[in-house]
This record gives structure tokens, C-alpha cells and sequence, in this order.
């Protein structure tokens, strides 16, 4: 088969080795202006352009090299009766999980506090309370979540979870759809947003839903930048409702230099990095979709255009 | 029994209730001069004075609020007959467990490249290996140590421990004595210093032990101040051969304001805060202790006065 390779966010080094190494009978092609268009069978990228798709005629694969593809099925351009696959790698979900559970100690603990601390030279015994009193809510209980809820129970952290359908998790008291999603804020100390982008969570954390979060709590979102009504959200850091926030993703990347998230004393600002696949792993999985395409097998981590993830 | 309470780091209103609660039957006396020294049967404090213990000539029990008694013992005046009981509180050992945790992970996944990347509103992506790649080391295999590297070798990374004595520990790699220092100093990227302070690890941390880890690895010293040569640590974070320590404990506490660790770019300043006891399960600790010592039965966590801890 022949393979175009688009990185366009994501180096090109860091996927075009470990994939040839693993689709020894294809041809994976890395400039698209080095091949016909038509002879293109499947296109594997990160961040495709939007309006591409249709100079290719005879995809039939469309595999993505990321787990969000919401930017993706925003594009007019894109064939329905191609399949669009996520990329489904462990790896990743260990690295969204390491994330969580990094951005959830350093708040529990306290550690922004004595970082504030140390600027002053202040000295100041800080007393926390164990894991078991502090609350922890998950939106978003898809794969990420639900490992991410586990890890976190593990250590002994009162957990919720909330998303879209009824789910039930061991150890987690689980919140579903619009009707208990005020309960749900009301619960949480520490907001993780882990949701897939669609047209119910674009725009979800609004004034409305910041305040009904405890005052005092901290939002934590490594989902999309498009769930956060950003303007709503620095308003309410501004009044010290919330506690601080810590955001690994934007309406716009890379954040524009100007953006006040940039500077703002309740704002911690990382460059959409909780969790990048693994190219070795992430390269094991393309590869065996392949080969199930191949073979005429179902394919894995295929998008649901309705549910849209 | 008449038990006087002594509090002189941390408030006495964390500790009067939970014990006074706890300890019906005997007399909690908070403040000494209110009570003939030669009627007190045990002491119960956190960080008492030196050369205080000859004035107490019928003490059954010395019980400490804290897990490390290095200053307890340099102190003269302590009486070699009456035993000394160290805290065992399982909520001290999960709180340094999260402690090591937290910083493990916020080094592993870089978020202090991070933080640093927001100062300069620099965006760029940060790529971090899977945690099989990372090599942790823990030096010490007491509770804590053994707890927290459990704890860690449940994320995946690659752990090393090291202790005066062998130890076995499933999934870690153990080296032991001075003879293994060297080789266990160099495989590792994150070293984190839970030690007990005795005549042994007093200043092991000097200029030798910095040369033999690795460049550009990270140290985090939990343990206690005097573990490490502060001067030869400056120099090794100047010289960059390391690239940065956390650091809870300190020769002198509270730090002093004019000390250079305060504002080094390298260093992580926090208030001997790492892991504190649980005053209500601590509490319980301290309650059984004194049930034992009316019943004639063996106490817990006896100070080794020739181990040192």
C-alpha cells in the first residue's frame, strides 16, 4: 500500500523510523508532492491542514496519530465512508495518567504554596490533610479517565467522575449528563477535564459552570481548549473564586504571546504536552491496523461520526 | 500516668485534643511548670530541647511525635535506660510516599522546564520517555523507603534502592554499603535522599558522592539537613553538573533568610513539610504505646540506640 505521513505539529524524526521499520511491505511516503494523489491508500498524520482530503480518492484509511480528533471531523472536506481511526496507545494513557497524578499532588500537597513561599523566603510549616479528605472529580470517564480515576483512588483520593452516559467505576461516585453535572462541581476540591471535543463539551466550562465549582477549588484541563470559555474562566481567577488553574490546552496553540494565561499569578501554562504517544508502542498500533485492513479485518479505535469520538 | 506534652515546632492545638481524647485515663499536662518533674512518667513531644531529661527522674517513656530522633539522641542528657519510641504513624508513610511521588513525577514529565517555558511565553512541545526509562533511586529502605518504592515501581519506573544493609525488594534493584555507593549513585537520573540521621549518613551527601551521580540528574533530600554538605551542593548546582534539587530538610531550619538555597535557580525550597504526621492516627499510635506500657507488654517503635534509629 502506499502511505502518506503528514506531521505537521510533531516532528517528522520522531514518527518517519519507528513507522518504516514496522510497514516493511509498504511505501511510506513523507512529501505528498512526491506522489499522485490517487495512489494514495491511507494517510496517517497528526494535525492534517483542513480541505485536504478530497484529492485523495482512494483512501481507505484515515489514521490518526493522536487520541482527539475533533479538529478532524471538523473539516467539510472529510469523506464519510472513509473510516477515521484514534490512535489507541497504552503509552498514552499511562502518560495522561503520570499527568493527572503529578498536576493532583503538586495541588493536594501544596507544592504552588511553597513555591510562593520560597519567592517570599517564607517559612511556614504546611499541614495537608490525607488523600482520603481531599475530593477529586474526573470529567470524562473514556479510557483516560477511568485509568486515570483508578490511579487516583490507589492513593487514596476521594474520587467522581462525571460524563455524558451512565457509567459505573469501582470506587468512583459516578455523575452523568446535565442533570447532575451541578452536583458533581459541587463535590470536587480538584476539576481534571480529560473530555473528547464535540458539540455537547465545546464551551462546557462557562461562567455558569465555574460557579458552581467550590470556591477555592482548582481546574485542571488537559481535554481541548475549546471546553473552556477562556475570558469566563479568567474572570473567575480574577474574582479568586477559583484557586488557580492549570491548563495544557487553548482555544489557540500555541497560545498567542499576548494571552493573559501567559502571566496571570493563578494561571500554570504548559505546552499541550500531558500526554504524547509513544512513537514506538503508537507505531505497533498503526501497524497492526494495517495489517487488519489488509487482511479485511474491523479495524481498531474507529471514530463514531455520531457520537463524534 | 501524668504525661507532659511537649510542643515547641509545631502548635499544640494539632496535638491536645486528638491525644487528651485518646488518653482518658491519665493526666495530659501541656505546660511544665504546671506539674513536680519527678512525677511525670512520660514525655511526649515533637522537638524537645536540649539537656532537659535529668530533670525527670521516673520517666517510663520517651515517645516522639516525629519519625526521626537524630537530635534526640545527640543530646547528653538523654537517660540510656528509659526507652525512646520513634512515631510509626501509617499516614506519615503515605504522605511521604505522595511527597516522593509528586516530585518524581513533576521531574520525570518536566514540568519545571515547563514552568520555566511560561516565564519566557516560550510554547514549545516536551517529549518525555515512558517511566521504564527513567531511573529513580531511593537511598534508605526503612518504611518509608520501601513504601514509596512500591509505590513508584506501580508507575512503571525503574527503581534502585540503596541501604546500609542489604535488603530484598521485589522489582528494585538493590545495592548496599559503601562499596555499592558509587555504582547505584551512577544509575540513576532521580536520587531521593529518605535516610535516617546517624553518625554513618551524617554528611554523605559531600563532594565525592555529587561528582559520582549523574550528570544532569536531579537530587531530592526528604531525609534531614544535616545528611548533606550544603557548600559542596551549591557547587554542584552551579557547576550544572546537577541539574537541580528539591529540598524539604536543612542544616539549619528555619532556613535562614540570607541563605543562597532561597534563590538558586536550581533549587526547590520547602518547610521540613514533606510528610507530617496524622495527629489523629498518630494519636492512636501514641495511645496503644502507653496501653502497652501500664500493661508490661513490649512497646513499639523502640529506638536501636545503637543503630541510631
Amino acid at each position: 500500500m502506499n502511505l502518506l505521513l503528514l506531521c505537521r505539529a510533531e516532528p517528522l524524526s520522531r514518527w518517519q523510523q519507528p513507522l518504516t521499520q514496522r510497514l516493511q511491505h509498504d511505501r511510506l511516503i513523507v512529501n505528498a508532492a512526491q506522489c499522485a494523489p490517487e495512489s494514495i491508500d491511507a494517510v496517517i498524520a497528526d494535525s492534517p491542514p483542513q480541505g485536504i482530503w478530497q484529492q485523495f480518492p482512494n483512501l481507505r484509511l484515515i489514521q490518526s496519530l493522536w487520541m482527539g480528533v475533533d479538529r478532524w471531523l471538523n473539516d467539510p472536506s472529510l469523506p464519510a465512508h472513509v473510516p477515521v481511526a484514534r490512535m489507541i496507545d497504552p503509552d498514552m494513557v499511562t502518560a495522561m495518567t503520570e499527568t493527572v497524578l503529578a498536576h493532583v499532588l503538586h495541588v493536594h500537597l501544596r507544592h504552588d504554596d511553597m513555591r510562593r513561599q520560597q519567592g517570599e523566603r517564607h517559612w511556614e510549616e504546611i499541614y495537608n490533610p490525607v488523600a482520603a479528605k481531599r475530593t477529586v472529580g474526573i470529567m470524562g470517564l473514556g479510557s483516560l479517565g477511568t485509568v486515570a480515576s483508578r490511579a487516583l483512588t490507589n492513593l487514596g483520593f476521594a474520587v467522581s467522575g462525571w460524563s455524558r452516559r451512565p457509567k459505573i467505576l469501582d470506587g468512583v461516585r459516578c455523575y452523568a449528563g446535565t442533570e447532575q453535572l451541578a452536583e458533581f462541581l459541587a463535590a470536587n476540591e480538584i476539576l481534571v477535564c480529560l473530555l473528547p471535543l464535540t458539540r455537547a463539551t465545546r464551551g462546557i466550562v462557562n461562567a455558569e459552570f465555574l460557579r458552581r465549582m467550590r470556591p477555592g477549588s482548582v481546574f485542571i484541563n488537559l481535554g481541548r481548549g475549546a471546553h473552556v470559555v477562556e475570558s469566563d474562566l479568567l474572570q473567575a481567577l480574577d474574582h479568586g473564586h477559583l484557586r488557580h488553574a492549570i491548563l495544557d490546552v487553548f482555544e489557540h496553540e500555541p497560545l498567542p504571546r499576548e494571552h493573559r494565561f501567559w502571566t496571570h499569578p493563578r494561571v500554570s501554562v504548559s505546552p499541550h504536552s500531558a500526554s504524547m504517544a509513544n512513537p514506538e508502542s503508537a507505531s505497533d498500533f498503526v501497524a497492526e491496523n494495517l495489517r487488519r485492513l489488509r487482511a479485511g479485518q474491523p479495524l481498531l479505535g474507529i471514530v463514531d461520526r455520531a457520537a463524534e469520538y
